[in-house]
């Protein structure tokens, strides 16, 4: 990539297009903005791809509480390539293609230097306030010189954006970036979380409550790992002809199991029960089915999904002690810069699956379809191009 | 140990005295039973001593469902010496000595070869229902005839018991009975939870709820495996001299918390959040303050104490989504055959400290007594000789 199209612009504000959420729920609204220089430890980079993830619809729709700001600019799951930098940029350069990740590493914290955690101490527990290294300062400015809100440090429903260093990976060029966009946050959440979170062995067995594009990449993950029997479970039966290319072996359709409930259908399928489940919808409810699914002993329950009424998780104490086990993860429990470069290395192996998650493709000003066809469920990955 | 007093009554029934009782929550009354010689896959064993755990009390008061069964013999933590073998009994035979245990392990089965769960699939299932390998015949007759219950395959308030062998766990003589007695359950599982269960590590921090015989005994686990911090929650500030005996290094009594929540206090205390909480009482509420005492991004907390109300667990949805866990197991998720030998392996090197658990002995006819004392919070052991 040639770094002389963005050199004119270092250190100035930058003018460009952005889709702008000016209200909670209300069509996005194409205009021109103005995107500040990058300041220390920032990136401002140009937005080559974006796709729509379940998340962005959530704050699209979030009119209350304190994580619902307007006007915002929507989008964390892109590719960009790296316009200028901020003081202390190391690592980086004008022209390295890059994905933003709503998750931080800084690399130098406790949880980043530990094999536990992607929890990045240093910076993740301010996560959803959307705190920036330096105090919440926006680097957006609509037309009238309003400030224009971030979304989980990334925005990339913009031609042009400024990103932390905490929060952007250095890729490999030759992935296609469509593909690589994915790898941002959906794909990853859910390879990863089969991968990391669960240690999925070879031979094992699994449940996937939700086939989203996460649950499907759960499927993924798990069949890299070599699970023998992957169930799926969703309302819509289509799903399980496009799960088989994750590597679903089975398939669950709530509504079609009578008077029995899921997890005694998983548990008649697989002889007592999975050895992993994973929660990808978020409620409380499948949560408590997605456990029970899984074998006395050592199941293991994963919850990917943020619990959609913020309900408390509630599970009979027996189930517990009898040996199993339940945790969360944000992003598939992936330390972004490490382990994200795995991922492109196993597309290019032609190993990991990504291009049967892209199911539409559309220029960046239809963006409001984008929207129609995730909430329709007709799309499992729209991608967004900015330049075509 | 000699064979000669027992080879008498090998294959025929023995009379001996049993503590037995006859209705929930009443005084136990010493009788003379008769105990049938072993079947196929059991063993006799003569009781040398037994210690009253919380469990047996729990059993005592039960006075409904299907796991309330009058009359009964109860007691589950013993150490005894095989008396007669059944057919089919191998690496077993007159004068070794043996530890009952209540969670079994066939060394066969999925589980038992597997490394991830103590949950011996071939029995385990039929756990608290108490059937045997061959249904749920008695081994016990009162004086008039009549069927008088086991408990958890063991039943070791009796001077003489029938146990299946995947119950049983050969030990070496050299280590004093009354400390053996110990590990047959309630120090195993505290050690086991912090040992196999948590995988505690050297430098860690580590929060037990509840400082009862197994809360110590997860303090005892912990300070073995090098934690560096062990917090001791419990309403008896007594408890924190005691605790230091098996290595606590701070103290929080919830009564004298004021305003604050014991999870804030903790969270303060180790400047976000424990490595490790254990919950060792079996109160929904208090496991949620240990879930929520655990650090972002790993925290992991270990459910040991059977829920008191069998009420469900209730966890905030996004504070699991943050990296925590979850998880429960019974006898400290030891494989008996397998890791008891290692426990009294580290009693005999002067590592594990079984000695300060034992605050009491009686003879077997004072068994009332030792109710007393445990149920007035006084002892943490007391031990009970049949033959003093």
């Amino acid at each position: 990539m040639d770094k002389a199209p963005f050199s004119s612009n270092e250190g100035k504000p930058i003018k460009c297009k952005a889709a702008i959420c000016k209200k909670a729920g209300e069509a996005l609204v194409i205009e021109e903005i103005q995107v500040d220089p990058p300041q220390a430890y920032e990136v401002r980079i140009k937005i080559l791809c974006t796709s729509l993830c379940h998340s962005d619809v959530t704050f699209w729709k979030l009119d209350s509480g304190p994580l619902a700001k307007f006007p915002r600019i929507l989008g964390h799951e892109a590719v960009g390539v790296v316009e200028s930098i901020g003081e202390y940029v190391d690592g980086l350069k004008q022209g390295d293609v890059v994905l933003p990740v709503f998750h931080p590493y800084c690399g130098e914290c406790r949880d980043c230097k530990s094999s536990k955690s992607n929890w990045c101490a240093r910076f993740a527990d301010e996560h959803l306030s959307n705190t920036r290294r330096y105090g919440m300062a926006s680097r957006f400015r609509d037309s009238s010189g309003e400030v224009i809100h971030h979304l989980l440090y990334v925005s990339s429903f913009s031609e042009y954006t400024v990103v932390d260093i905490a929060h952007l990976v250095k890729i490999s060029p030759e992935i296609p970036v469509d593909k690589a966009s994915l790898l941002s946050c959906g794909v990853s959440t859910g390879v990863g979380a089969a991968w990391k979170v669960a240690d999925v062995e070879e031979g094992s067995t699994v449940a996937i409550f939700g086939l989203g594009a996460v649950g499907l990449a759960v499927a993924e993950g798990a069949r890299l790992r070599g699970a023998k029997q992957i169930i799926g479970v969703d309302l819509n039966s289509d799903k399980f002809e496009l799960g088989r290319q994750f590597g679903l072996t089975d398939f669950v359709n709530p509504t079609l199991c009578g008077e029995k409930k899921i997890s005694e259908v998983i548990r008649e399928m697989t002889g007592g029960g999975v050895d992993y489940s994973f929660e990808c919808v978020g409620l409380a409810s499948l949560l408590r089915e997605a456990f029970i699914s899984t074998r006395t002993g050592s199941g293991k329950t994963i919850m990917l999904g943020m619990e959609k009424h913020a309900a408390p998780i509630s599970l009979a104490s027996f189930d517990l002690l009898k040996g199993r086990s339940v945790c969360g993860s944000l992003f598939g429990g992936l330390k972004s810069k490490v382990d994200i470069p795995i991922l492109v290395d196993s597309y290019l192996k032609k190993e990991l699956n990504l291009d049967s998650f892209i199911t539409h493709e559309l220029n960046f000003e239809e963006i409001n379809k984008a929207f129609d066809l995730l909430e329709e469920g007709k799309s499992i990955r729209c991608i967004l191009w900015m330049d075509k």
